[in-house]
């Protein structure tokens, strides 16, 4: 249990499991549930199990004031449906007519019902209906639900949840995550809830999901929350038939002692290298040559002597010395015997580029190599990938072709088709890359490996992953957490819609979780979701250009009102502050722009300025102290060309930060053809710029204010 | 009133208010109210007007049931903050200690209010409760409006908009405009409303609105709506301080007659044209000629003999015959007076190039030339404007250069900026242009005269627009509807958010309305609107590529199964729908792929096919008559090259379109940088293809789909 974790009775809690095991049943009755509440401190409404009517009527005489009468029956789930529910009886006439109602109506609706009693319930005062559940995820494990309750609800879907056990931070978080978080502060005269009560029932709830792996889930609905307290008259515990199964983990140590080889190796083997075009084995000899590879590379292939000037070796063992990554690039049939070669020579990782296994069902065979693999502790890429990329080791095991642009950006992708877009649009774009991984069927290594890797590589500083499933999210949001304290994560999470995971099952066979769950847990954890494919390759080739904003307020600087107008949109679309410019620095603004610009924010400078006042204004507001970032827009006149643009704002931007005035700064550029190459200048120099649109900067500012929160380098 | 419209009874209303404004008021009493709803056959719950205690309790008897007080007074607004309303009333001495209460409790809240007495009124039953009311939004004038009453709502802002008067089909579309409408078809066992009850009560609403303009606002909150009717017990009715100002319309005619002379002249004067270069007057000159129009080019200008090789006038009344436009270049202090001049030379359109008006807080110099323009029935473009160019005309009549790519699109935008960024962006992707045109401060001529001939005008496919307010919501409406049954229409709205629409407001000068209402009034015309810039770029660009779809059946076929997942999310996400296979139609495709490909939808013939694969399953998909889009994902490989990619799947889209099979096909490229001249080649012949994004290329579909619904062409 973790330090300031909550603590319930769990020896109570055990002993009610173990009787309901005992007795072969998954599902709680509600005194039993109501126990297990009690046992972790979940606040019920006070109540009696009255097993004949003048136990029920003196129940209700204690309880004094209306009651709620409940049919208990293991045999019946849903008790309204049955007829088993009274509210608000009150008075002993009232309550014995209504003990035998619910008690006929239930023997009519199961009549071979085993009934234990009534449950006899105080009636609870108005308040906030909410929901409280707990359910164990195929990919997440335990996960703790909150929602506001009702029809309105239920049709919006306006539910959050996050990893059991919740902290009280995280507890509260949940509060303010719904849409309609106002409701609980109390809004239109209406009282709010209490919310530290609250707060304290999903903790509470949360802990015990944690500490009994058993119980597949908890639903207290409703929960009635007023400003004095919470309280769940209903209590449904269901136990999982059986225990989820553990899966195979690395310690930290392990990970980065594998991949420190597998990212910087000094040798490589390639087996199945080959003397013929067209071949994979040949592609990747020639990539790892023509890529400019520094280590030893040792073709491997019996039936050859000499590949591309290089010995080749009848079979790994003959290799000499020691070898860091064998790639592999051989019929799948062949890699299980290769890969004992392998394992016996010591390589400790294996690059599986053939397809031909889980993806096209042959869901045994990969099996068999994992086996294989684990029996030797060698760590397995792949299979069903092109291979990977570590530009500063001018290492291209793909059988793509070489990438030879050194940067910040660790890019990783399930599918192949998406590897290969990336590779393109970082060419194009000239994207300074650390890595290009592909991870395919992921039949061992995967997400976590990678972020524990890329978190220590001082040569990344972003990291950009494409994922249709996560083998283990728990471990992912562990990995993810710890790199996003040094470094963004941007992650585009493939099959969001329904749709989108029906295709994902047929590609991948594997169950893609609930998008609802994957995006509160994803945020949870502080990586950037990139709403698509062009997003995520414009974040990460953006983001490790910004620098790091030191706080929330946002100055537009624009030549054209109309790019002002939109820019102001896409800074409330992104979530970020105009800052609300104050009277000093309004008025230092105005001093530089004629009388008919508009100060305040955006700072309209109007189209005909000359360079000067472009200059004038943006090293303003890279000095002035209160302004944490800018966006610039810029348009196109014959006085100030786009190339004269560019070069000030860059050679400003690179003078303020030698003054050390380092903060981000973004442009849009409207203007004709020639601000294509002021955009690239502009970026090459250290400002993201884009031509013809207002969006993107600022979408790009907006990730690199998600991962600074996130990594609580700012407030919030 | 329009035909089928609701008819109330208008004079009983007429009286109501005349015998209200006759007393200096502007809100109506709730009896007034009442009287006002039951004209126009408003549901409101029985009732009456109780002016003493013992007329209380005999209102009640009669009644019979549970009662409702409230004090009727002119001068108590918010009769709950006065506690002037008693619930749930019920037997004699009741009423009469509530009606004492009620009283007693007004006087002290307002001690000097005129108090005509008590309302008796029936406690309505338990129900759905929904919010009518009525507005008068400064662009789009007398606006109906609905949403969910209560909290919830109120917090997720779940309301939407129409122009009054409604028609029924507009009325029952508000209901299943919300976000929650399925509430109102009633859910988990709860009961529904009556729908037509409900947009019975929008229409009467809407109606009572249309027909008497003075009403400045309507509130029925909360309507009890149930399955048997709705009931509005609480009318609220505003009237408006002075009547709303006509602005001048012209003929659809008149329209057309001078659109056509602008668009298409044959003579052109520049007023202030010059030989010195860096002068607006030189560069407009310059590109006329450049351009290569083949109209008169009439140079004026006081101080030279000839300009360019052209005859200089001293005045446009010296230009020989008739002159069709007028393009203004010089200072804005000279423009009315030159104005005159054109008026009396009898030319119909002048376009004002100069800034220094409305925009630079010169209103009264504006409206100086506006009415020198109205004397003579000039009509202007303009002022603050980059100009405008009629390429089927090779007119460039700007300060910019020329563009010569002739096709469908027509452009146009508020701001200049924004027109720079249009021309460069059409230069970069050779986007076939008919007209970009520049608007500025529209001080006549705006969107719905230039959507009035475009809509003519057979060269222009698609009309792209970007704006920042609306100077008469209604006359935009009425020609987007019309336009839009002919051709899409795409709107960029800047100001969309509260911070956007202060920079507006700073830019313009103009009161941009409320984003709700634009939202919902655009979709109602049937406009597609673009979330950003550069969408509304590529919608334009794309749209006229793009054949119009049949049906709503849409295949996804892939070599990347990863593209296949993204690409699904995307068709979710733009509300399309995948196509459910039918069995035959698999086998069909299965033939094509290897075995452990996946059929169904998306078809995932798997990344190491050749051509011939590709070939045979877009073929199938563009021939069987069930299918009605295709969305294809590309991956490269060696097997499949990008070029080869592009040339099949060029050719067999123009076979099949030869064949009648005309069916919209975009496609995603996934690969190195070679698919970036394979996607401008399956552009330039009717592939709208995308590298490097799965989002994009639906996106484009989906707008396309908006545009069909819109117009009629599939169905809902």
């Amino acid at each position: 249990m973790a330090a300031g974790a909550y603590e319930g009775d769990r020896a109570r809690v055990r002993g009610i499991l173990d009787a309901v095991c005992a007795e072969g049943r998954t599902t709680l009755t509600a005194p039993e549930g109501r126990q297990v509440a009690e046992a972790y401190g979940i606040a019920v409404p006070a109540e009696a199990l009255a097993r004949d009517v003048d136990a029920a009527v003196a129940a209700a005489a204690d309880l004094a004031g209306p009651v709620v009468l409940k049919i208990v029956s293991p045999d019946i789930t849903h008790k309204s449906d049955a007829g088993g529910v009274a509210v608000g009886v009150e008075g002993a006439d009232a309550v014995r007519a209504a003990f035998h109602r619910v008690v006929g109506n239930a023997r009519a609706y199961e009549p071979g019902a085993r009934i234990d009693g009534v449950q006899v319930q105080r009636l609870l005062p108005a308040g906030h209906e909410v929901i409280v559940g707990a359910v164990t995820d195929p990919t997440f494990g335990k996960v703790v639900a909150f929602g506001l309750g009702g029809t309105l609800v239920e049709v919006l879907k306006d539910v959050t949840f996050r990893l059991a056990p919740v902290t009280e931070a995280e507890a509260e978080s949940m509060l303010d995550s719904l849409r309609a978080a106002e409701v609980l502060r109390g809004v239109r005269g209406a009282p709010g809830a209490d919310r530290a009560a609250l707060a304290g029932q999903l903790r509470r709830v949360s802990q015990l999901v944690d500490d009994f792996p058993e119980i597949a889930e908890v639903d207290l609905n409703p929960v009635i929350a007023t400003p004095d307290g919470t309280c769940a008259p209903d209590v449904r515990i269901l136990l999982a038939a059986e225990p989820p199964r553990e899966r195979r983990r690395y310690t930290r140590a392990e990970i980065l002692t594998t991949m420190r080889r597998l990212m910087r190796p000094r040798s490589v083997a390639v087996i199945g290298a080959s003397n013929e075009e067209g071949k994979i084995g040949h592609s990747v000899m020639r990539n790892l040559i023509d890529g400019g590879f520094r280590g030893d590379i040792h073709p491997v292939n019996p039936k050859a002597d000499d590949i591309l000037g290089r010995k080749a070796y009848q079979s790994v063992a003959d290799v000499p010395g020691e070898v860091d990554v064998a790639v592999f690039a051989i019929p799948a049939k062949f890699v299980s015997a290769a890969l004992d070669e392998v394992g016996r020579k010591g390589v400790p990782n294996a690059v599986l580029i053939p397809s031909g296994f889980a993806e096209t069902g042959e869901q045994a065979l990969q099996d068999e190599v994992v086996r294989t693999a684990e029996r030797h502790g060698v760590r397995l890429l792949g299979p069903n990938i092109y291979g990977y990329y570590a530009t500063w080791q001018d290492l291209c095991a793909t059988f793509c072709t070489p990438y030879d642009v050194k940067g910040g950006v660790a890019l990783t992708s399930q599918s192949g088709g998406i590897g290969m877009a990336i590779l393109g649009f970082a060419r194009t774009t000239r994207t300074g890359v650390s890595a290009i991984v592909g991870l395919g069927n992921k039949s061992d290594l995967d997400e976590d490996d990678l972020l524990t890797w890329f978190a220590e590589d001082e040569h990344t500083e972003c990291v950009a992953m494409h994922l249709e499933d996560l083998k283990d999210g728990r471990a992912f949001v562990e990995a993810a957490r710890e790199t996003v304290r040094r470094k963004p994560v941007v992650v585009l999470k493939a099959g969001r819609t329904a749709a989108g995971a029906r295709a994902a099952g047929s590609h991948t066979g594997a169950l893609a979780g609930d998008d609802a769950v994957y995006d509160d847990i994803l945020r949870q954890s502080g990586v950037i979701r990139a709403p698509g494919l062009y997003d995520m390759l414009e974040y990460a080739r953006a983001l490790p250009v910004l620098p790091t904003p030191r706080g929330d307020n946002i100055v537009i600087i624009t030549g054209a009102g109309g790019s002002g107008v939109l820019l102001s949109d896409a800074v409330v679309d992104n979530g970020l502050r105009l800052m609300e410019i104050p009277d000093d620095l309004d008025a230092a603004f105005r001093s530089y722009i004629p009388p008919f610009g508009a100060a305040g924010n955006p700072v309209d400078i109007t189209g005909g300025e000359p360079p000067s006042t472009y200059e004038a204004t943006i090293r303003l507001g890279l000095r002035d102290p209160r302004i944490h970032a800018l966006v610039l827009g810029y348009w196109h006149t014959i006085v100030t060309p786009p190339m004269v643009f560019a070069e000030l704002t860059a050679r400003i931007v690179a003078e303020e930060r030698e003054r050390g005035n380092d903060k981000p700064v973004v442009a849009s550029l409207a203007g004709d053809v020639e601000v294509e190459d002021a955009c690239a200048q502009l970026f090459a120099r250290g400002v993201v710029a884009y031509p013809y649109t207002t969006e993107r900067p600022v979408a790009v500012l907006g990730a690199k204010y998600r991962w600074a929160r996130a990594a609580g380098l700012l407030g919030r």
